[in-house]
Parts: structure tokens; sequence; C-alpha cells
């Protein structure tokens, strides 16, 4: 059979026969959101490495553009998948047999997770904040962070005013919107805890009220994108190991593409304070 | 030949009858910078929408990983490239028959380039900063934006102080390392025109040294990416169309892959000045 198909490309007869692409699909929900757009550069830059090619898939506009990477990994298009996105229910994941990773999100007990030690970073931005005597605080909760941040604060007596929002959002004119409407819904707090993006339009907004940031407010950031790091102001970051994620995620996802198998394995990389100009200088 | 193969996955099969992998491949420098991340979000958007999956290749490390995704073109992994990379030589896009499509660079005649008019974009950015009464500005040279730009202030009798940029070097540390130095140079100017990060690093070190933008120093930016709308300050900016030079690349190249030859093809959008905080508001 290979004789006679031998006009055909080297790389996709070889393919044919090995049934596999050389392929990795990776999905988020926005490749311009600037922690999908490091994870995507850190994983790819691993995947290359190890002579990977990578794909990618932005879902925020269609979940079904997910359940569509998910078939091309039965239908060994690609070798493997690196899930970041949140779209998709926990339940199109459990029939699927290829290796797949995610990021920061139980997928099945088959599904490796790679994340950021939440916990430890809600600890983080608490203590940031009660060290610079916030007594009032707004806080945009997700995940275990959010738990352990409200915990702290409490102990302390810190009021903290919660305020949700929809993840699957990437918008960023939305982020102006609730930034305003929070800054007049509580306009008598210390500190503010929030991600990036997130925390830049509420710094945005105190300005435009002229408020000063930190002597009126102070800011702890989650992520530590350099979004965080490179604008007008240097913020004040719980940093989450990016890199270390995107390379770790990686190298689980290529193990099980050579064969082998992970059952309940959580891997958790603690994330670091890193002070910028947003709260005050250490004494 | 076909039926021998019946255990292969349909895909791969399908890919090896008609040459065809459904896959074309985007290379830029880094797929963390604002510029090519919003490029690729809207490349993929389109490609997506086309039937077509998106493989990406950030070359800011290795200009090898280029040359590796030009071969993968003539050995039909990929049935089409968008070229937004800058780090190869001309030459070596000169043997390559497949689809290519550059992105604001001329790569051969048979080589389809989709492009802001910089000079236009140069030029509203020398009228804006003139309509703002700067005497001296500081300008980073790059592609027709600047000669228009500095031709424009000239015959205005306004001194334009050029700081050569490495194009390739997409270090954020440096962009403030860069600052710096030019604030210290320049202490004196009334204007600064630079690509959105190179600007917002500048009004960072303004700050510094206690000069408010836009009352001492007018700022207009180039790009117009989120970073420039979305961060403490909102820029005045030179905006590219990033969107219809993402999509268009995208058709042009589909075309090509459709059997569509071109010759001589350049297509030019007009940018546009979107006024923020950095420059002073219209009379």
């Amino acid at each position: 059979a290979m004789k006679e198909l031998n006009y055909i490309p080297n790389e996709l007869a070889r393919n044919l026969l090995s049934k596999k692409s050389g392929i990795v699909a990776i999905i988020i929900p926005k490749i311009s959101h600037p922690f999908f757009a490091e994870v995507v550069l850190y994983a790819e830059a691993e995947l290359m490495k190890k002579g990977y090619k990578t794909m990618i898939c932005s879902t925020y506009s269609e979940q079904n553009y997910e359940k569509e990477y998910i078939n091309m990994l039965n239908r060994h298009i690609v070798d493997g998948i690196i899930a970041g996105s949140h779209m998709l229910d926990f339940e199109e994941y459990q029939g699927v047999q290829g290796p797949i990773v995610a990021l920061d999100r139980f997928l099945g007990e088959n599904i490796p997770v790679v994340s950021t030690n939440h916990k430890i970073g809600g600890k983080l931005a608490a203590e940031e904040l009660v060290r610079n005597q916030g007594a009032r605080v707004v806080d945009s909760p997700s995940h275990e962070r959010h738990y352990e941040f409200e915990r702290y604060m409490k102990k302390r007596g810190v009021t903290v005013y919660s305020h949700e929002m929809d993840w699957n959002d990437f918008d960023y004119g939305q982020y102006d919107v609730m930034a305003d409407m929070l800054m007049d819904k509580y306009p008598d707090i210390d500190g503010i805890f929030a991600v990036d993006m997130v925390a830049i339009a509420c710094i945005r907004q105190l300005l435009k009220r002229k408020k000063k940031v930190p002597r009126d407010v102070k800011v702890v950031a989650y992520d530590g994108t350099y979004v965080a790091k490179v604008g007008v102001m240097n913020l004040t970051v719980v940093q989450q190991p990016i890199e270390e994620l995107a390379k770790r995620a990686v190298n689980i996802l290529l193990n099980m593409i050579q064969g082998k198998k992970y059952h309940n394995k959580k891997v958790f990389y603690e994330p670091t304070l890193l002070l910028g100009d947003t709260t005050d200088d250490k004494e």
C-alpha cells in the first residue's frame, strides 16, 4: 500500500503509520488575554523544544469549538490537548480517551491538573492588605483564593465586599463598566483584590475620582501577567508561576502521549507576592 | 491502496488524498505581545469560521523555527502561512512555492502584503502633536510612519529626536530601561510618539520624574492594542485596524490555497486617530 502511495508527502504518510500528528492543541478562552497569552507562549516554547507543534483554539465566542478539538483528539489529528478553558461542561470530557491535561480545573480522575495553589494566593493577598491596615476591601471571588482571603480577613475584623464576576467575560470594556460601578458602590474601601485587568480598571476609576493609589486605596492584583508590570503603575501582585504551570502541563501531556497513565494527578505550584507601587513600602 | 489502509484515522487519510491538512500557520515574533496576540485572535476566528485550524509559531527565541514552518508548507503539513515575523531574511522566502501572505512586510512579488498605511499613521500622529503645540518630540522610527512624521514636523519647525529600537526585542523590561534612558537624555521634550508598550514605559518614567501627562508631555501611541486602552491611562493612539488586517490576510491566503495566484498584491488599510487622556482635549 505504501508503495502505491509514494507520491504522498512524507510527513502525512509517516503520521498515518504512527498515528501521531506531532501536534498538541491548547484550548483557551481568548488568546489575547494576557494570562492565556503567557500560558501559550511558554507552552509553545516547551512543545517546540520537544519537537511538537502548537495549535490554538480560542473558545470565547463558541463553546462548540472546544468540542471540535476533543473530536480532533479522538480522530488523531492532534496527539494531545492542554485544556485551559472553562466553557464546556465537565461531562463532555468524560468519554475522551486521548491525552488531556487541564490547567486549573478538575475534569475527571484520568485528566491530570496543573494549578497554582490559590489558597496560598488568597492568603498572600490578605496578609499584604492587612499589613497595609485595610479595614474594608473589595474582592472578586474565584477559586480557593477567595475563601482563604475571606477567612483570613474575617478573623482580623476586616469587612470584605465580594463582587462576583462572569469569568468567561473577557470583554475589556466590561471591566471598566464593572470597576466604575464598584467604585461608586463602595466609596469607602481601603483595599482591592482582583485579577490584573480588573485591578487596573479599578485604579483607573479611582484616579478619575481623584483618589490616590496607594495613599487612599491599596491594590493587590492576582496573576502577575505582564500588564501588571509594564503599565503606567507597577502593581503589587500575587504572582502565578505561569511559565512553570505551562511547562509542567506540557511535560505531563507528553508523557501521556508516550503511553503513561495518571490517576488523580494534581500538581500545585506556590504563588509569590511581588511588591509594586500599589501597596505601601515594606517598613 | 486505500482499502488496505482502512484502519487509518479518517482525517489523516483524507488529507493524504487531497494533499490538504486544513491547517494554517501564523508566524509571529511573540504571541504574548499585544499586537500579535490580537492579530492571532482575529485570524484564528476567521480561519475557524472557514473551517481551518490555526497553528502558531513564535520566533522570538529561534529564527530557525520560521524556517521549519516554511518546510512544513513545502511538506503539506500546513496549507498556508501568514508571516508576521521579521526575523528571517527576505531570501529565505524566495524558493517557497506554497501560499504565503505577509503582514506588513515585503517578501517577494508572489507573496501578497497586507498592511496599515503607515504614512498616514505618521501624519496623524504628527498632526496631533502639532495641534498640542509640541516643539520638541521624541520618536522611535519604524517603517513609513517615521519618514512622514519627521517630514511633517520639520516643515513646522518641530525638533524631532529619533531613537532607533531593535524591533525584534520584545523583552518588556528593556522597554523600561530604554524609556528611562530617553527621559534622562531629552528632559525638555513636549511630545512622544512610540508604539503602545514603549509609550506606556515612557509615561511611567515621566511620572517617576514628577512630570504630568498630558500637562507637561503629550503622548501619541502607535498600534492601539488593548494595553493602550485598558491601562491606568487611556492613551491617544494611531489605531491600526488589526481585525481588518488579520481577516484580509486570512481571506487572501484561503484564495491562494484554492489556487488563486497574486502578483504584486498589496492591500493597505487606513489607520485612525483615537483621542485618549494623553493629549489635550479637542477645542
